[in-house]
């Protein structure tokens, strides 16, 4: 059965009969039609009729209609409205920009614009570092994205993207306090968003490149990391692989295996599947395989790129070929960052004892996660309606806090794995099991605890180079 | 003797004897070092002394200082500490940005992130106009600025220009409700510029440019204005042309002559002064003279641009040549957007009868405003400590609000004219006077009545079209 989601949640304004048994009626046929209801309100009462708002969760948009239809068919009852209750939150945009100063009166105009501002820009001027003192420089973060791949969307571009990322901007604020705003590009050519990316940064302390496709990714990421003062973080690589290798140290202490010992099968090894390779290597792991849609990697062409060499030579290090099917059985760890129903049960069953599998694949998982569970001893998901959803919310917000507060200029890869450490041991011993491997979203330790770490892995990286 | 200004404010924190005439003796030695009192609190009190916090208005930091050691050389009296009034309010920036959803359970980030954000932008991407009505597209301006010619400070730079631009988005926010970004590029090359901008647009709903030097501003607007889907506006040019406009025609109604009959003087013809030339002549002014640096503009080189060839052809139709001396006499009115202190009392002497002096070079005007009442009818700077502040918030904030409102795409002289006509309409006829040319700042009936004025400029355009 398809999962009832509030992403797929309507309200069907309904005109009803004014008899006792009529909302129960209306509820009734909601539940037959496969639909949930989560709120009934009666809005206006008259002598023959009532009017009813009929809050519910669909599967789909198709189920959406299928449940209005079940109610129009009811004797005695007429839709008057149907309110799409997700496209109601984002009428008119998701974020906005506020000031935090007053102006109600002339001295607060001469204080903050003209001429109180021109001593301020004055002693930028003449003392540049003052810019992270007296603007907004210090917690401000761009959110980068060409819209070439959007969520499982694919390339949309860059107006289709905004929702996105105004929710992602929406997410900097709830969860770490940064102030991030939305910048939607409209090129893919990876040497003008360089240029447009570098030409913006005066404004901002972070770079969160979002949503571009592979391996532009790679090279965007790699320039802007040399090319500019503050830090610059693909989320959909190095936020995905935090948050995978967080769960994965917890997983495996839930079956009681260490990282240097297991067999790693990663299927994709796009912008997702790269990151979590290179931090699953560097946290100590040695046997990994990473396969794509031409089967497992073992060999780089003369136009591959940096990061598929670096696979190439890091990964299968026996020079295994064949397909995922033929490398899966015996493995310990499956992670999935492809493409839906790529496994069946059966191909779990054949994995080593005590296996873990990460389907992450959205909307629809590598593996039904129902089916991965007879087999497997651990199972995550990116999903919201299963238990241990691998989410990047629980490390972008810390991981830039963080990197804001401590004037930080570069990522390392040791920042990287002390936020996955720090995001893991948010779940208490008491607590850990196969059901719960990573914390929730809403636990509001886990971004105060993933900055902290980001910022000792920096300054335990300075003492050993002072050490040297 | 200089101006005393809320924007050079300092608290300055006291130790001082616990005599009840303490206080007084602070107080006194302030005004006698020539600082304006508009605080006084005791922060502590202890047996043998009290601490306290005296506030005042200086002219600049000079006067600051002098204040500070005349209650420094005061016995029995420390000073702990000098505060700057406005360096705190610049403190960690003055905007920031907030999200317009709750996001405190699951289904919250169900609808506003994955997995219902998806459709959201499906469906923006199937219909395109869905942009404006479901993401922040519709309300949001970017301020765009290369630091090159910030206020009257110059080169600057882009990370130097941010407090101004920061203060710009948040009178946009306060005066008109509108969402504004700052985007401060770290280069100035036109051709660039260009560039950036059409990159960055697609979150965008207006540009307005602002601080860019002459003559790349004509340029850079004239090539996004051709090239974007978005209305684009230069402020330093068109907001500025609207509000003297606006003066003038309210300046006109007091001395009782007409535009058509006047003859008019600019000082200046960079971004400002060219942009007013060519609205004064829209709304009918026959006989404008330009100036510069080089005296009276009469011809134009091989090498000029578009603007300098338009101002040659439509103005000085006598040819005159010399200086800006040269033809002032006899001048009915003289609008200065040039330079400090270029003309003395008994140059506006010279001038014809009811004279009108706009002396809007900023900090120091063209003459000193003082001098100019002597002679001239009507007097105006873009000081805020002297009557008829030409102030570029009352155009801004209320043209883009109509821009936006109507989704408009170009921005027409007719529009321009449009808003100066509103503005000077709040000016009520019984309120009109020599000191009274111009609304106040916070008239909040302002931006309302030129958001209107500019979405009926464009309906009666279309009309117009559609007449043809």
């Amino acid at each position: 059965m398809a999962t009832l989601s509030p992403g797929y949640s309507i309200t069907v304004r309904v005109e009803a009969p004014t008899d006792p048994a009529a909302t129960a009626r209306l509820s009734g046929v909601v539940a037959e039609a496969g639909g949930a209801v989560t709120a009934l309100d009666v809005a206006e009462s008259h002598p023959t009729s009532i009017v009813v708002d009929v809050s519910c969760n669909a599967s789909d948009v198709a189920h959406a209609d299928t449940i209005t239809k079940a109610i129009e068919a009811l004797d005695g009852f007429t839709v008057r409205k149907v309110s799409d209750r997700t496209f109601l939150m984002h009428l008119g945009g998701k974020i906005e920009v506020t000031p935090k100063i007053e102006l109600k009166h002339r001295d607060d105009l001469s204080r903050a614009y003209t001429p109180g501002v021109a001593r301020v820009c004055l002693a930028i001027a003449e003392n540049p570092d003052d810019v992270r003192r007296l603007t907004i420089k210090r917690n401000t973060v761009a959110v980068v994205t060409d819209g070439s791949a959007v969520l499982g969307l694919g390339n949309i571009g860059p107006a289709a993207a905004l929702p996105v990322m105004e929710g992602k901007v929406a997410l900097f604020k709830r969860f770490a306090g940064v102030d991030a705003w939305p910048v939607c590009l409209d090129t893919q050519d990876a040497d003008e968003i360089v240029q447009v990316v570098k030409a913006i940064a005066p404004v901002y302390g972070g770079i969160n490149l979002e949503d571009i496709s592979a391996p532009r990714c790679f090279d965007i990421e790699r320039r802007l990391r040399a090319e500019l003062d503050i830090p610059v973080f693909h989320d959909d690589q190095h936020g995905t692989a935090i948050v995978v290798l967080a769960a994965l140290i917890n997983a495996l202490r839930v079956v009681g295996k260490k990282i240097e010992d297991v067999r790693i099968v990663v299927s994709g090894t796009g912008a997702a599947g790269s990151a979590i390779i290179q931090l699953l290597h560097q946290q100590g792991a040695t046997n990994i395989i990473g396969c794509d849609k031409d089967g497992v990697v073992h060999e780089a062409g003369p136009h591959d790129g940096a990061t598929r060499h670096w696979l190439v030579a890091h990964t299968n290090l026996e020079r295994r070929t064949g397909t995922l099917l033929d490398v899966l059985p015996g493995a310990d760890v499956f992670i999935g960052v492809s493409a839906p129903d790529l496994l069946a049960g059966s191909d779990v069953a054949r994995m080593a004892d005590q296996a873990i599998v990460f389907a992450l694949a959205n909307p629809v998982p590598e593996i039904d996660p129902f089916d991965a569970q007879q087999h497997a001893a651990v199972v995550a998901t990116g999903r919201s309606d299963f238990p241990n959803q691998i989410n990047n919310v629980l490390a972008f917000p810390g991981l830039f806090r963080g990197l804001l507060d401590g004037g930080l200029r570069d990522i390392t890869d040791v920042m990287l794995s002390a936020a996955a450490n720090a995001i893991a041991d948010r779940v208490a011993p008491e607590e850990l099991n196969a059901s719960y491997i990573i914390p929730s979203v809403f636990d509001s330790s886990v971004a105060p605890a993933v900055a902290q770490a980001v910022r000792h892995a920096e300054t335990a990286a300075q003492d050993s180079e002072l050490a040297c």
